[in-house]
């Protein structure tokens, strides 16, 4: 037995990898055994080879999923599962500086509510800028449904560059969506409200409150995108709440369409008695789902045809009801998800106290608009098309569905089945439901790739599951999600991957093909990266300065491997700090940080970037400062102080007393060093120069860092020598110091590339 | 072949598991196209195989690092590298509720510095509880290296329940290290300074600037522990930088040990032309080891032979030196981790700039100490042991060699090396080097299972690596960090996974036995886990209230699926609203969240948690409020209105108008509907107790919870049966419609219990 397995995964081996008989072998044993040891199926193996990825592989799309109340946007690469990053959105967070440096601060101050800082969101729904309906992975929008917001993600950089607060929802589940050609993104309100800002008594909950949608206008040019808050518009709707939207693509382009609940429009009070909302929203069979010609909404507001409220554009209920922006169908009571088919001629909607999903035909809504065809108007004046001629179908899926999905297959859709805890994979074409898989536990959303756009790719399902229960080792009361990882690429749904989401409870999420994301590993120099331009506080290398006004303290400084400049900063009490920094770094992944004590200063600085801390120093002390990045085998050496006086502080004489003295004899053992050092650094440049390192990009750019930070090893070279001539051997002995230090971080990029051209099979040149 | 491959890997499964010859062929052929088409080796399906987790799997170690300037606490498992936690510490984190409700925000108080609120922490160090040198899975501690603080996380709930601040110094990278009985933790000073709080300038360096050792008390009782801040000292140590420490154990047990950098006492200063920090601080071929007598200090301590500064037990440098409390031993220079071996004997230390380790024998060090054998004395009067005196070996390991971990296997040590980006395998009883492996790139701190122990288990290691550089799929300019996962089980080292860190910089991690771990799943019914105690606001199911006195209204509220208890709070201009919830949940997984529209309120209530939220209202107007879980399929209905009325507001006369009126056809059809739901619900309960479901602790606790939901369904059934007797349609069908909502709800249960007996086996009963 143990014979015939190694001579096939040697034959495996052999076949795909041309490794030796006998190294195969062994493995092929040891697989055996951590199979028995492990209880892994064969399935099991299957689904670990179609997910692990090896040191340094790469992952085929990556997702981007809302961190629901964390309030951030998580990344992970599929089919890996691996969480490659957490975005900071609607939340600080300290690791990316976010919230901390001045220049984030301003996008998170354009957050604030009423003037109210806001230092988290609550993160629903991530969407993709699109041209021609496909994803073209230059930015992502993300919504807040505790406070209406928007923001704006660049995928460049992967930083969040804008937000947008609603000026009329005080509520806002169904966002974002976007436009095929992203001119506008939706954000839907959910809970009723005035759209003023004053108090208005439940009592007029019909007559004075509403809902609507908000149509975010997004504009880019030469790579630079915002939004546009004075173009934007909101069309009206009754007080129901509204939820998820679709724009229409293709055949439907110019539509929208938006779903709602609770269209008995109850105002709940358990507390009085009352039977509470959840009963009394989910009592009719059916709600609505809004039509929109968003087109049409869009002239008559440059038309004038809108109101201003709270200085943004209106289309009132009534205007949209009459000048036919709007009308409504009834759909499947309790909706979340509304789908339109990447052909644009289905909208698929799912009623979670239903067990159907119905399929709504496009052409048949529009005709029913066109023949004037309604079965009356709701009490807001909206025409309603009735069901029966707007559907196409429905199909009977099982108990609790909620959002579909589209596979690049024709007519394949998979809807989530929440209370049956399934997926379903139907036919939307035909009707028929063809294969139903369990997940675990209770499924909100659901996501195929690229499978918003008008060309999904089908191949991987996620499965953004509600509850995780026992899928995990237990880590306390507040469980993590599980996103399980399907494969739908064959003719069976196959389960292969269970991904813990750590931090935050993703709601939706979109992935897109990794090869159409370009993100940069370095700004240009002295970058403000907030606003996509040069920082007019950007400092060169030897620029470095301190400007001194009455009450303030301001600092144009820089980091580089390893040291900070300044390394002191001296104050008086009271004063104000104003400390500009500029990462003079090159080298990719050579981020600094910067801390100092008390003074809830923390910035991160990736190579190029410049960042602003403002604060005051209210009291006298000494504060020390450092890198928090381990930045080099010195980086704990990357240090500083800030030093605060108490005011009128008179200035003891004296010097700083050395704490150590420094001999010829100490030079010269120094310099002995560094020569020692320079063979070992000239052993590894030729092996370098003497190899084709110019194929390899990796080792191009270490070349270049590495060639850097000779020159800076010159520099001090160059200095020691003269303090040498001098005969001040303190001086000489501590650059000849820091020239080693350079050597050092010479050598290990040097090795690094050595490393890398070994194990990447690079050739000798002659 | 591929014929052969099937029937081998049809082997493989008959063997395992006994699949059918069919399944499994079919399996194998695809794992050869698989490992084709992805480029995988043997070595990776091996590796894939050893670290792929299927649904449900268990992890055999879970480990916990430090999440950097982040702030958190980072957990995850081992094999599997799936991050399950985000342990909120330092900084407020959202999806927790942390740093957002009162009691959580009482903790982040305890770190306030000189007053003043701090919204991050750059944590280094996490260390367990350890009873007899052994990890009891009780607690964690983590330090902050920015605002010197110590955070106890409690791993029954993996929550954070205190933060200590270090009176006297102003940066402490080295802690936490536990003693092996808990007894004390050790927080390390980096930067000295001055221990007063008053400025000092750098010219009185030598003289009043000071480092030093804090020991943290720590006591626990009845499974209740926290740090005894009035029972903890520490231990002054001259202006050296101090870094890394480690307790003794076994024999060396009483003792601690505390490396250092920078004893050259260099002041940087390189905004003057003075060579910076980074060459004056590496310029000596040593620095110092610190030898402490912690069980002398606590004597003299508690003897009174201390002085009070910030009110705070000092020994300083001189009584530590004259009383044999503190002892020096030069190291070589700039060094990181200081290593205790399992037995105690050995004591290892690597200087980053040397290419040696050094294995230092306490019982050579304790015979220099006997024998009083110095070489003589430092600045300060602490005696100087010769470095000959105390070394066991030194080995030459590679560059950059930076901390050891150990291995089950006796005199086996890991230690990473920096600059080479290897990993070095030794024996240090023999000094011989056995075996390197390169990581990527450029590794800090390494982590073996249980490795600072008395007992590693060796197994796994973790690289905890400072740069990913190519590793992953691109995120921009700031990279994840990478761990890697390597197989220290056989005779050669084996890399086997690469894992990003999507969030903060881990420097130091520990990972302990799974099984060791007991974290409860829910809360005790009004439960305060911030202090471990009933909390006095806690509310129970129908005794909900509000009560208002001048300028304040007080809510006391629960939650459960789904609905909040109030659903309307009214209150005026200025008043402060007081907020309790409790969740009256019981079921496992079932968290309620809670979010006011513009009001920074966001509460996390896990099953049986009660939580605070403190607020002012300043602007009239409407603001709701809603769950923030996805906690079941009528989720987006649990809402409800804070209400903020004009000073002096004169209500307007008038009920609610009901947006949808019921007759008594509306209550008859929903009575219809719950009675053909009830049948289904009773299916499900008829196949759960006509299977062994007691065998199942999962299953039991679901039937728990329908159980409940039923109960709640007959309530609900009762109060409408009575508004129907009294003809009140309304009331009577919207009861009806919750009481099917419970329905649902047990039904959604009853399924989940149903497809797990199905799937897990269970067998009918007679």
């Amino acid at each position: 037995m143990r014979t015939q397995i190694n001579r096939v995964l040697t034959g495996i081996a052999g076949v795909c990898l041309g490794m030796s008989a006998a190294t195969a072998a062994t493995a092929a044993t040891e697989i055996e055994k951590v199979m028995k040891d492990r209880g892994l199926t064969e399935k099991n193996l299957l689904a670990a080879a179609q997910t692990y990825t090896p040191t340094g592989g790469r992952d085929e799309y990556i997702a981007f999923a809302s961190g629901g109340q964390s309030g951030h946007v998580i990344v992970y690469g599929i089919p890996s599962m691996r969480i490659l990053k957490y975005i900071g959105v609607f939340t600080p967070e300290p690791w990316q500086g976010y919230g901390f440096d001045e220049e984030s601060k301003a996008v998170l101050a354009q957050g604030n509510i009423h003037g109210k800082e806001i230092t988290y969101g609550d993160t629903h729904h991530p969407a993709f800028t699109e041209t021609k309906g496909e994803y073209d992975g230059q930015y992502l929008f993300i919504n807040d449904k505790a406070n209406p917001r928007i923001a704006l993600i660049d995928l460049k950089d992967f930083e969040t560059k804008q937000i947008v607060v609603n000026p009329v929802f005080k509520s806002s589940h169904g966002g974002a969506f976007v436009s095929p050609n992203s001119e506008y993104v939706i954000e839907a309100a959910q809970y009723p409200a005035p759209f003023t800002n004053e108090y208005v008594p439940l009592e007029q909950f019909n007559e004075k409150y509403r809902g609507g949608m908000t149509y975010w206008k997004f504009e880019r040019k030469d790579g630079h995108g915002r939004i546009n808050v004075e173009k934007s518009f909101t069309v009206q709707a009754p007080p129901y709440s509204q939820d998820l939207s679709d724009f229409g693509k293709n055949a439907s382009d110019g539509w929208s369409f938006t779903n709602s609940f609770c269209t008995e429009r109850y105002v709940g009070g358990i507390e009085k008695g009352r039977p509470p909302y959840e009963a009394g929203c989910s009592q009719k069979d059916t709600d609505f789902l809004h039509v929109v010609n968003w087109r049409k909404a869009e002239k008559l507001i440059r038309a004038g045809k809108g109101v201003r409220i709270n200085d943004h554009d209106v289309l009132t209920v009534e205007t949209a009801a009459k000048e036919g922006v709007l009308f409504l169908i009834p759909e499947p009571k309790s909706p979340h998800g509304v789908d339109v088919s990447p052909d644009g001629e289905s909208i698929i909607v799912s009623g979670k106290l239903d067990t159907h999903t119905s399929v709504y035909s496009f052409a048949k809504i529009q005709k029913a608009i066109k023949d004037k065809k309604f079965e009356g108007k709701d009490p807001y004046g909206i025409p309603i098309i009735k069901m029966q001629d707007a559907l196409a179908r429905q199909v009977e899926l099982g108990l609790g569905p909620l959002h579909t999905q589209y596979d690049a297959k024709e007519c394949i859709a998979y809807t989530s089945l929440y209370v049956d805890s399934m997926v379903g994979k139907w036919n939307y074409c035909e009707g028929k439901l063809l294969e139903k898989i369990s997940i675990h536990y209770n499924i909100g959303h659901l996501m195929t790739m690229e499978g918003d756009s008008v060309s999904p790719d089908g191949k991987y399902l996620v499965s953004l599951n509600k509850l995780a229960i026992d899928r995990f080792n237990p880590v306390g009361p507040l469980h993590p999600q599980n996103h399980q990882l399907i494969n739908i690429s064959g003719d069976k749904m196959e389960l292969m991957y269970d991904m813990a989401i750590p931090l935050g409870e993703p709601h939706y999420a979109v992935a897109i093909r990794a090869d159409k994301l370009k993100p940069v590993i370095r700004y240009k120099s002295g970058w403000n990266s907030r606003t996509d331009s040069r920082s007019k506080f950007k400092t060169r290398a030897g620029r470095e300065k301190t400007v001194r006004t009455p009450g303030k303290v301001e600092i144009f400084g820089t980091t580089i491997r390893s040291h900070i400049t300044p390394e002191t900063i001296e104050a008086e009490v009271g004063d104000e700090i104003v400390l500009h920094l500029t990462n003079l770094e090159r080298a990719q992944d050579e981020t600094h940080g910067f801390a100092i004590y008390g003074h809830n200063v923390n910035l991160s600085l990736e190579p190029g970037k410049t960042v602003t801390a403002r604060f005051i120093v209210e009291k006298e002390g000494v504060y020390p400062y450092y890198c928090t990045e381990f930045c080099s085998a010195l980086h704990l050496e990357m240090e500083g102080y800030l030093l605060v006086k108490p005011k009128g502080y008179k200035a003891v004489a004296g010097e700083i007393e050395e704490g150590t003295k420094y001999t010829q004899a100490d030079y010269d053992k120094q310099v002995k060093t560094n020569v020692a050092t320079q063979e070992v650094v000239d052993s590894v440049v030729a092996f370098i120069t003497s190899h084709n390192y110019k194929d390899f990009p990796e080792v191009v750019s270490l070349v270049e860092d590495a060639t850097d930070q000779l020159g800076f090893a010159t520099e001090a070279k160059t200095k020691s020598e003269k303090f040498a001539a001098d005969k001040d051997w303190q001086n000489a002995t501590l650059w000849a110091g820091q020239w080693w230090q350079y050597q050092v971080k010479t050598a290990d990029i040097g090795l690094r590339a050595k490393t890398f051209l070994e194990q990447n099979g690079a050739k000798k040149i002659k």
